[in-house]
């Protein structure tokens, strides 16, 4: 006797309530992913400002407080929707599009107009924004100690807001390549490998620091402050449980979950493959590169953080590690000149993530697909990175006044002192 | 066959999961939130760590070690209730009522019993009381280098257990100022202006510090850490997440990710108003005013963050961080000294943050009563500084000895040094 | 007319997305937590590096980087199923088992096959390896500046993969101790005793650092850096949300919230209770004391965080604090030198908190089985740690050279300096 009849507004209210928390847990952990991204500007600055020279601080912390700025302001402006153009359906190339300059803030941005159940409009923008400005950030470390602000700002800003999503739009806006099978899951090449191509482009366009490569051979120039590289480390190691779990694109338990635990392995397993590499090549406990190989470890599951079993993400993360040694004395042999081995943790190890997919991962994947995604975005970045960059040092110049460089940036481009001890 | 009739008890059981999947979305959001707005105590204190001398940084710390216990604490004790003390439907004035001191263990918080559906009782307490602590923060940084450790702690016990739950009972309590329309989303005025007017009371009351205005000028006292000061900042903004979207009141995904939209980009824009008002104003790269302009961006969407469109957002940022480099060069012309510029961050930027809602914001917005809000608890936050202040000042005093200042407040009040390097 | 006949399908699929839902935030949350674990693990590296002389900074680093990716990959290898062996129900002593090496990819690790609603399978293993490595990393501080660092990784290698995870399966793995009624809701005893006990053990073994205790009396060695302690510390209080809020082991709005509100309440009593307490035994303003006040209302709550009213976790957290100063005091005079005051937080602090369980506790606790758990457990980490710590130092030795010490381990054991200003 406690049957009832339900109605089909009773049914339809239940079924939106159930639907409502559904999306709110996604929504919610698409959120919290942002914040954390978010971080990983913290943890850049500190990682970069660690690394250089007590006299050029203010400079490297001034970079990149600009950069989280314009990147943010640039992919609202035409970064976003130069990446999400919404390719035709029939475009044979799917090269390039652009869906219009800025948001549209009179569009109907209402969850049952935009998204599929898993988070609104606005938070597809800003997840999408902090990862845009990551790439940007990558190259400030590689030109740290010698680049003039303005020149350095003028290409950041062309590299976040055009080039940047350009490429990024071949795989995640559905370009060409996301139609010939590549995968890069949570951005391996479409933002490590990118920013660093980008980066390795610039540190060879402005050569070396004074007095890095002298007659008598290599000089080392330690960093300010191991401290403060340690901490930016760890924050941006806590940043990439935001990033790569934020790529799920959902709070999906099963892969969110999966996602955390080989990027966690990855980045222990690069810890301990650098420490290896370094303990045979160097012969001394090396903490600046136990905290690079973590990075490397994390970039290089980055691809394939969703389809690589743990213990593969081991394999793949211990690799990235042991890299990093015998990538920044190789980058080193080619006199170009990286303080904080960018190009070594960025590029060289986003290019092995993007290809252990395609020996790792579960699914069908291919390694010749793999290595032209990657390849390609590489070569337009360098490219336009060459370009611009040839450009702009042509015009305004690069690099610093060679006294302005022996000073120290902070005194010469801003006038003042990171301590006053 | 396979249509099955469902029984009272079979509806129930789903319409129970299908609420609390919704309610415990809604409330894990707030605690995250509860948690980042922790986060801004760390980022307070290494803000105003970094930007007084390396004599004076043991005592910031302390204070703001100090702050938040008391903080949180006193808002147990009495400040919750004060701040909510659900006034009575036909109270006439809503000026100020106390639902008695202490929380009570033994009534009933089960959520059906408290709350609507969002989030339970606890959540509500601590989300608030970690707001609360904010306020006393803002005021450490402008009596820095000079206070009384002492009389500081008991003039912010005051402000946070007293002061702050009255103005904020007004408007977020259901009192005057919300029965009159007046518009204050997460704070702008509640919160930092409030901080702030504080800060500009004893900043007063207690002058400026030793050496600061000569004869022959004002003379700048840098701070002695630059990156712990953009640490701080960086920080500030994670936190700012939490601040602006847990003030939502649960996880709804439209505002939600509305409020960290406009959030996002008010800041950027506010680093880049800092920068070129700087830039023109002072003709250097000037890093503390570009993180100032962070905060000033933060502070000025605060009030309207969810009402704001992302374009005036970025208006509202822009014209906030521009402000600050005019608003600091102001303070110290009136000779008001105030080491890490709180008063022009939370003060100036929160007044206009809160106009900006009449401006700027989409709904029955009235600048008139925004300002006549913001004037109320601008004008009560002061008079009840100035009244503690100066009784502290006459009978304890509020100011360390001159050999004390020399010194530095960490060896005269704490025996210690910041750093032994 | 608008009443439907519901089929089974229907039922069905509105049931799956209500506990969809709840499941998706019950997981979100337990992976939010695992990242603010992972965080203690930056608090840790930046309170001991702080506490440390700027000879030792880069070796403590280096340890603590080491730790955290040892740590992750030995609890995949062992730890997790040494630790959740799943006891047989008929064993009568449920004092050791072991589930197998590895976790087994190929397995059945979907929702429906694993979690009960509320994590995955891979969260359970990520969430329970992040508090592991956190073990290991207590005793770091105590051993600092004088350990080996090969000597010190393979005791934390052995500590957090077989003691550990040996101790903490009686009780979290249904071991004896959980079947005699013992209670530690987060880790009192099972982290912070366990890892106190570790660094107690080994502080003795290793001897105290040259010129601590001479015959003119104890001399004080101050840390290097008071706001790299002081931002750890903030850190480790933000990263406990997860610690304590994660040990629901679901979302539970009611728990969880109700956790946050006494561990905050805790903390803040904490620094309160080491404030008098140190002001009232030294005379002066110890920032230090109440740091690790806050630490150890931490500590102090960890073990009912869950059943401990908030007046009464303000009480636990209070005498923890007051109990720091006397502690620290009473291990210089045994002396035994702990740099950090790890003992006197983890494993004072950590034995009051599991005994106020038993005190202040609501429900069947008993203050006897309390001492009884917390006995054994510490019992057996101070005979594991003395083992193995001995024979170590009896084979490739514990120490580092005079001279070593001397010069300071950064140079000694990793050529590089940490700082170069």
């Amino acid at each position: 006797m406690n049957e009832v009849t339900i109605t089909k507004e009773q049914l339809d209210a239940v079924l939106e309530i159930a639907n409502n928390g559904l999306f709110t847990a996604n929504n919610t952990w698409m959120l919290m992913a942002t914040a954390m991204v978010f971080v990983m500007h913290l943890g850049f600055s500190a990682l970069e400002a660690g690394f250089v020279r007590q006299k050029n601080v203010v400079n490297i912390l001034f970079k990149n407080a600009m950069i989280i700025s314009i990147g943010l302001l640039t992919y609202y402006m035409i970064g976003f929707n130069l990446m999400y153009p919404g390719f035709e359906e029939d475009a044979s190339q799917k090269f390039i599009a652009f869906a219009g300059a800025f948001l549209d803030p009179g569009a109907d941005y209402t969850p049952a107009a935009y998204a599929e159940g898993a988070y609104t409009y606005w938070t597809d923008f800003i997840f999408q924004a902090m990862f845009a400005a990551t790439a940007a950030t990558i190259v400030s470390g590689a030109v740290a100690e010698r680049v003039k602000v303005g020149s350095f700002l003028i290409f950041a800003t062309l590299l976040v807001a055009i080039s940047y999503p350009i490429t990024g739009s071949w795989k995640w806006g559905g370009g060409w390549l996301d139609g010939m099978g590549f995968y890069d899951f949570a951005g391996s090449t479409l933002v490590h490998a990118c920013g660093g191509a980008a980066a390795l482009a610039m540190a060879v366009l402005i050569g070396p620091r004074k007095g890095k490569y002298t007659a008598e051979g290599i000089k080392p120039i330690p960093g300010h402050s191991m401290p403060l590289a340690a901490i930016g480390v760890f924050l941006l190691w806590f940043g990439w449980y935001g990033f790569n779990g934020g790529s799920v694109l959902s709070a999906d338990p099963e892969l969110v979950s999966f996602v955390f635990t080989t990027t966690s392995l990855a980045a222990a397993a690069g810890a301990i493959g650098a420490f290896i590499s370094s303990t045979i090549s160097f012969k001394n406990l090396d903490l600046s590169m136990v905290l690079n190989g973590m990075l490397a470890g994390l970039v290089g599951i980055t691809a394939g953080a969703d389809v690589i079993a743990p213990h593969f993400a081991i394999i793949v993360g211990f690799i990235a590690g042991a890299i990093i040694p015998l990538s920044v004395v190789m980058f080193d042999k080619l006199r170009i000149d990286d303080p904080v081995g960018a190009t070594s943790v960025h590029l060289v190890c986003g290019i092995w993530g993007t290809l252990a997919v395609g020996i790792f991962g579960k699914g069908d994947f291919s390694i010749l697909t793999q290595l032209i995604g990657t390849l390609s975005i590489i070569g337009f970045t360098l490219a336009f990175s060459f370009l611009f960059g040839f450009l702009i040092k042509a015009t305004i110049g690069l690099r610093v006044t060679e006294e302005g460089e022996e000073k120290g940036l902070d005194i010469s481009e801003h006038g003042m002192h990171a301590y006053s001890m």
